[in-house]
């Protein structure tokens, strides 16, 4: 987005990226997932949860993302978190602080098993300590699902953060500058209007409350 | 995400359709665009902004975006908001609440007057009122940017919201339900730390106050 954007590549940057590659997508829920078809780029949103040196993406059977990785297409997909606007003293040093990482690969399609327990995984990344609440999943939903596996091994995170890196010969021209910071913020949990009576809210959720 | 998405298509959903995807696409200024290069897709989150019936993407002319669709690469441009988590009886039937646009077609790069015109109509949509406080684009800024505009045609949005849609067998299972509200929230803006005394926050930063 700007020159100011910090690159991390692995494996060449090591564990210290890792880190941050992790802790960009750990923060999220929602990714940006891109197939081709017919020469042609698909761009969707979807659940994923992080599981190691891998993420798991979530999808129905008749989604087009799932059929496209039957069918071999390579993956790109994207995590990105807005931090906020960059208000600089040029539009073109204008920006937005964001934290963003890009997978490239070729996705699997889990079965068996590995399907059921990846499902498990999302819903505990999501919220920790879920699965240990609610029933397993059915036969008839784990045909409906899909989860593709994409190794963390084509992978970059991109950073821009903090003030406008504006051009010294714009420093004294009288403009305001500065950044309005963002953040993906949650509210107190809302029971369902159907939730039955005496249903207190559980304490995992606490990590959730505004 | 769920089999309670709701999909709107364009042109056959009429004027609420066209009035659901412009407000998606105006609360929002990050997109994620793929394009494809050498049979693979790529995803890359940028800057975006509605112009009219078309969106204009913002990139560097170092950006492989730009370098595809002058090779003639066909785009998927999605814009997401995070609306809150839903926490439903199943695993199944936990999803995401959320509000989505998702773009398709050939980009088109803007020269000249057009190309000036739409970076500033970028930072106008972002901050309105903006470009009338600084120093137009120089020549080499143009040259360093690109601007993509891309029709509203090929053009979906879908939208999930409100209350887990459990299964009947599991209503009375005694689990929690429910859904965890989330928004994009801006604070106040933060005056750049090298920002000139005396020069105050502009009133056009009001409606991004926290």
């Amino acid at each position: 987005m700007t020159e100011k954007t910090k690159i991390h590549r692995l494996p060449e940057r090591g564990a210290s990226d890792r880190e941050t590659i992790h802790a960009i997508l750990d923060e999220g829920f929602i990714c940006h997932a891109a197939y081709v078809i017919a020469k042609r780029p698909v761009v969707i949103p979807t659940l994923y949860a992080r599981d190691g040196d891998r993420v798991l993406l979530h999808g129905s059977n008749s989604m087009g993302l799932a059929r496209a990785v039957r069918n071999g297409s390579p993956l790109s997909v994207a995590v990105t978190h807005i931090d906020g606007l960059v208000v600089a003293r040029s539009g073109f040093h204008s920006s937005a602080n964001y934290r963003s990482v890009v997978i490239h690969g070729f996705g699997e399609i889990l079965t068996g098993g590995d399907h059921a327990r990846a499902l498990d995984v999302i819903v505990d990344t999501l919220i920790p300590g879920r699965t240990a609440d609610i029933r397993p999943n059915t036969d008839a939903e784990l045909k409906q699902t899909s989860v593709i596996r994409l190794a963390l091994e084509e992978v970059s995170a991109k950073v821009r953060s903090g003030d406008p890196s504006d051009d010294p010969e714009d420093m004294n021209s009288g403009v305001w500058a500065g950044v309005i910071p963002m953040t993906l913020t949650a509210e107190d949990p809302i029971a369902a209007a159907d939730l039955e009576d005496g249903v207190e809210t559980p304490d995992y959720l606490d990590p959730y409350r505004g």
